[in-house]
C-alpha cells in the first residue's frame, strides 16, 4: 500500500467558517480536527506493520461491517482508500494503540483516542453516528463486542457506590461545568420550543414543560431527587410558587445550590438535602426526578418506586426523565467505565419497574430524544469555544476524552441508539389527573 | 336476623330524574334498579338458610375485605346492615346462586346476576368501583381469587381460535351495536375535548386526534389492524386524503364497512380486507391499530411486531391504541369467558414486546382512562334506553349480562383498574418524527 498525504474528502462543500453566527457542530468539529491533524503534522510514530497488524486491522473493520472509512497507520501506509466516500480518516498513530484496541476491544479506541494516538480526521460525530448505525443496523449480538460491548456490573450503586459514582462526574469542579453549560447551569436535556431557540431559552422552556406536566400550584410541597446544581428546584420555587425539597449525593453541586439559591433569596423555599434518594420521606404533592434514573440501576428501580410510594401523596403526581433506550443493552463500556461509573440507560419496559409494582399509573411519556442531540451541539460547542482554558483546568486527555464523550452522545441520540423519556406518572387509584395535555402547550408557539 | 323490607340509602339525595336533560348514570341506574327490585317485589324464592350458608357468606364478605354492603337472602333475612352506610344492597334471590359463587367464584357472581338470581339494589356502577378498590386496595394476590379472580389461558389466539373469539363478539348484530354506539359505529374510548362534548362529538375528535398523531399527508398509504366497523378507516379517506387498506376478521363488521364506503363513494380508497393482522404485508406509511391489541394476546405481541416491521417504510409513523392495566393480571374471567373470548389487557411493560425486539422507538404514550368511563356513561346510557328493544332482539339475561359488562368496565376505568393507551411508535432509526407535540393541540379548547 502507497504512503499517502492526509487527503479525507469532505462531505459537503461548504468551508468551516461560511456561517459564523450560527455555525454547525459538524462544521465547529471540522475546524478543530483541522487544527490538530494538519497536512503535514500527522504526528506518526514510524515503526514496522506487520502482516498481523493488517491482518487484524481488516478484522476489525469487518467485524463493524466494513464502514467507509480510511485508515492511516503509524507508518503512513493507508488502507481501505474507500475511493472518496469515506466518512472520515482514522489515523493510528502508533502501534500500542492497535494493541490496546485488541487487548480490550471494550476501551481500547475510545481510550487511544483520549490519548491522542488515535485521531478522526473528518466529522468525528458523523464517524461516530457511521458506527453507531453500523452497530444498530447490524441488531447487536456478536458484533457489538468490539467497538461497543456490553458490560453491565450490578451492585454498582450502593449506597457508598453511589456516592462514589457520583463524585466521579459532578464533583469535577462547578467552574469546569460553568463553562459550557447554561446560565442557570442544567445539565439534562433541554426543550426547545423551536430548533433555532438558544440554550439558555431552551433549558427555561424544559423546566416550564416539566412544572406544567406536574401541574404545580402555588403552596404544594415538591420532593425532587437527584436537584443537580439546583435549578429545577429554585425555578419550581420563584416562578410556581411551591417549596422544594432536592436530594443530591454530589457534595459541590450542593454547595453550589445552596449559595445560589440564598445569593437569590429563595433559601427559605428550598432545601438542598445532601442524602441519597434512598432516604426521602414525604409526604409530598410532588415527586420529580430529572436526570437521575441514570444513575440509580435496574437492581434498585423497586426499591426507588418504594420511596415515591411513601412519599407521594394519593392524589400526588409525579415525573422521570431519563435517557433510555429502544432495546436492552448495558452502557457503552468506556462511557460507563471513565466517564460514568455505574449508569445504566432503561428501556421503557425496565423503567416500568419503578412504576408497576407500586400500582402507579402511566399517564403520559414523550421521548424527546432530538431535544437532547440539539442540546449536545450547544454544549460541545461551549465546550470547544473553552477547550483551551479546559486544557489548562485538567489537560490533553481529559479534554479529547470529554469531546469524545459529548460527540459520541451527540450520535447516539441522532442515530437512534439512545432516548430521551419523560414518563409523568400518579397513583393508580387518584383522578385527580389532567383531562387532556393541551394545557402543556397554550403558551408555546404553533398551538 | 330481622327480615327487612328493602330501604337500601340513597348516597345523595338527588332523586332520579332531578336533571332529566343529562342524567348521569348513577341516576340512571338507581331508576332500573328501582324497576327491577321494587320494594314491593322482592322476588325471593324463600326456603331455609343454613348456618353454613351463613358463614359462607361472611367468608366471602371477608375475603373482599368486608365492604359496607347489605344483603338479603332468599329467605328474606337481611345480613350485614352496616347501618346506613351500605354502598348498595346484594339481594340473593335463591340459594342456588351462593352455591354457584362456591363452586365457581370466577363466574359464580356475573352469571348470578345475568340469571337475575342475584341483584344489586343502589348504585350498580359505584356497588362495582367499591368492588375494584377494595380488589385493588388489597393488592391481589390471595384475595382476588374469589370474585375478580384470573385465569389466563395461552394460546386462545391462532388463527382459528381468534376467529371463533372475534365472531363471538364482533358479529352479534350491527343493527344491535346500532343502538347504543354513535353515529359512526365507533366501539373504542372517545376523546372528548371537555367532559361535557358529546359521543358523537367526541368519537369524530378520538379519530382526528390519532391522525393527528400519525401526522397524515395527503397521498399517504394505511395500514389499519382491527378496523371495526371502518370508521377511522372512512375518516383517514375522507379527511386527511389517504388511502386505507383495513384488515378485520369480523364478517358483520366488514360487511358493514364495505356497503358504507360505498354509498359515501369512498371505496377506491379504502380497502377492507377480512383478514387476520397476521396476513398484512406493507409497505405503508403509517400503520394504526385501534382497540386490537386487546385480543392478540401477549404469546402474539412479538409477532404483531414483527408484522409491523416488514409493512411500515423506514420512515413511518405507527400508533397502538388499547386498554391496558398498571399490574400484571389475566382478564377478569367472567368478562373473558362470557363476553370477550381471548381477550388480555396488558401493561405498559407488556405492550412494549411488540417493539422493542424490533427496534421501534416509543414517541409518545397517552392514558386516556377517564375518557373511557366517559365513553362508557354514554354508551351505558344508550343502551339503557333501548334496552327493551335489546331484550327483544335477545333476551332478559343478555341485557342482564351487556349491562354488567358496561357497567363493570366503566367501574374499572373510574378505580383506575384498567387504562387506556395510545402509543405512537417509529421504527428507531427515523428521524422522522415530531419535535415537539404542539401541533396536536393548535385546534383544540383551552390551547
Amino acid at each position: 500500500m502507497a504512503q499517502h498525504p492526509l487527503h479525507a474528502p469532505k462531505r459537503n462543500g461548504t468551508p468551516a467558517n461560511s456561517s459564523p453566527s450560527a455555525p454547525s457542530v459538524r462544521q465547529i468539529d471540522r475546524q478543530k480536527i483541522d487544527q490538530t491533524a494538519p497536512h503535514t503534522a500527522l504526528r506518526l510514530s514510524g515503526g514496522r506493520v506487520s502482516a498481523f497488524d493488517r491482518f487484524s486491522l481488516r478484522q476489525i473493520l469487518a467485524v463493524l461491517g466494513n464502514p467507509l472509512l480510511r485508515l492511516i497507520l503509524w507508518n503512513g501506509e493507508e488502507m481501505n482508500p474507500a475511493s472518496g466516500q469515506a466518512v472520515a480518516t482514522v489515523i493510528l498513530r502508533d502501534r500500542s494503540v492497535l494493541l490496546k484496541i485488541l487487548a480490550n476491544p471494550d476501551l481500547g479506541f475510545g481510550d487511544g483516542y483520549s490519548a491522542g494516538l488515535l485521531d478522526v480526521d473528518g466529522d468525528l460525530i458523523e464517524f461516530l453516528e457511521t458506527m453507531y448505525r453500523t452497530c444498530v443496523a447490524r441488531n447487536g449480538g456478536r458484533f457489538r463486542r468490539l467497538v461497543f460491548n456490553w458490560l453491565y456490573r450490578p451492585q454498582a450503586n450502593t449506597l457508598s457506590g453511589s456516592r462514589d459514582n457520583i463524585h466521579h462526574h459532578y464533583d469535577l469542579s462547578n467552574d469546569f461545568y460553568k463553562l459550557w453549560l447554561d446560565d442557570e447551569m442544567v445539565y439534562t436535556c433541554a426543550y426547545f420550543p423551536t430548533p433555532e431557540a438558544g440554550l439558555e431559552q431552551a433549558q427555561k422552556a424544559k423546566m416550564d414543560h416539566v412544572c406544567r406536566k406536574l401541574r404545580l400550584r402555588p403552596g404544594q410541597t415538591v420532593i425532587e431527587a437527584g436537584c443537580g446544581w439546583g435549578a429545577l428546584a429554585r425555578h419550581m420555587a420563584r416562578h410556581y410558587g411551591v417549596t422544594v425539597k432536592a436530594f443530591n449525593i454530589s457534595h459541590e453541586q450542593m454547595a453550589y445550590a445552596r449559595a445560589r439559591a440564598k445569593a437569590e433569596g429563595l433559601e427559605r423555599r428550598v432545601e438542598f438535602i445532601e442524602d441519597d434518594y434512598r432516604a426521602i420521606t414525604g409526604p409530598c404533592d410532588v415527586f420529580v426526578s430529572v436526570g437521575m434514573l441514570e444513575h440509580v440501576g435496574p437492581e434498585n428501580y423497586r426499591q426507588l418506586g418504594e420511596v415515591i410510594k411513601r412519599s407521594l401523596k394519593p392524589d400526588g403526581i409525579g415525573l422521570i426523565h431519563s435517557i433510555g433506550r429502544n432495546r436492552r443493552g448495558p452502557m457503552n463500556p468506556w462511557m460507563e467505565q471513565r466517564i460514568f461509573p455505574g449508569a445504566y440507560l432503561p428501556t421503557l419496559r425496565e423503567m416500568m419497574r419503578v412504576f408497576e409494582p407500586w400500582n402507579f399509573s402511566v399517564l403520559d411519556v414523550e421521548n424527546l430524544r432530538l431535544h437532547y442531540a440539539k442540546t449536545l451541539e450547544h454544549w460541545l460547542r461551549r465546550f470547544d469555544q473553552h477547550a483551551e482554558q479546559i486544557r489548562q483546568m485538567f489537560d490533553e486527555r481529559f479534554v479529547r476524552s470529554w469531546r469524545l464523550y459529548l460527540a459520541g452522545s451527540l450520535a447516539g441520540f441522532t442515530t437512534g441508539f439512545i432516548q430521551l423519556f419523560q414518563v409523568v406518572f400518579a397513583p393508580g387509584t387518584s383522578n385527580e389527573v389532567p383531562w387532556t395535555r393541551n394545557y402543556l402547550y397554550a403558551g408555546e408557539p404553533g398551538a
